[in-house]
């Protein structure tokens, strides 16, 4: 695992905002899964799952609200 | 992916606090299927699943937590 | 959507504290199925369906934890 | 559904602390399953069920994280 | 159900962290199957099934999180 | 169970974040599967199921808010 994987969780913008999470479940996916062409074999399966596209944004939705509490909601962003 | 796609958390209404969550979860959605025809055959799918119709709420709750905190849980709003 | 669905989330009584999640609820499953005769069938499915009784119970005890939260958790009230 | 019947969240002991989940939860599930004798039914169902068993407690885990912060965690009781 | 079931959720090491869940889940668990030899062979289904493997981790987390919070994620404790 | 298992959950670099969960959740793991065999025989079946890909980034995400939360999301860290 590279040491600096993971950048800061303060994003500039709202947009920037689903970076670390997107690093942050590839990097759980890969401490279970240490094979990436077989990631990309399963990801053919979820990504055409009814049930996937459901659970995908649920994963998102959680790790959404810790980065959001960490840039205090980018209220003092317009 | 747009510069722009996601508009301020801060919604003026209550009633407009679920525009942020369906944005979050359509490009959640997006990131990991992004084929328009087959994103629009999946929802055909879990349209008409019992389960799909409480798992897509347990999401939008978990959105709707992070939305309303943002706002001070619209507490100056009548 | 009207524009005033969604009342305040600040309840008088603690007893009230369930009718925002279930108007968020409701308001989440509209939003994938529009069909109000589809949504009636669905829920006769899961009405009869034992992890149904766990699953909804679970959404809804996430929107009451925002719901308790804006209220203070009703500290004040007897 | 009677007008009292959620009591305080405050509890005076942590061993209480599951009454209010308790009734949030049963409230929950006669919102979608007002027969009794159906109820029991699904009871005597997910009782046997090694998932549910599972899901359950998670459900009693998202509740009581909400009655410990009502509480302050009962850092006052010994 | 005994009146001393929970200890105090404060914990002096975060080592002991995980008995306050533990217990809470063992009574969430006995508040829907009372009988103890058949939790017993409730556990044997589900100590052997991958997903429960990842579901009760999952529940434990959301139980850790509120013990975490009421110890100030024991920032004083080398 | 070692009295010293679970190190700070204060981490130096955000990349160490994950190091905590990912004990937490092996140790939830080994509190219902003792046997280790066992437990790497189920690892063999969860790595190549695609629901499991998702599942667990859902429980490092409960876990990672947890972590963040102490840490104070690392906001003075560059």
């Amino acid at each position: 695992m590279p040491n600096d994987w993971l950048p800061s969780l303060i994003t500039s913008t709202r947009q920037d905002s689903y970076a670390p999470p997107v690093l942050l479940s590839r990097m759980a996916v890969k401490l279970i899964q240490s094979d990436a062409a077989f990631r990309e074999k399963l990801r053919s399966e979820y990504e055409v799952d009814a049930d996937a596209l459901i659970a995908v944004p649920h994963v998102a939705a959680t790790q959404f609200s810790t980065i959001a509490a960490t840039n205090n909601y980018w209220r003092n962003i317009q």
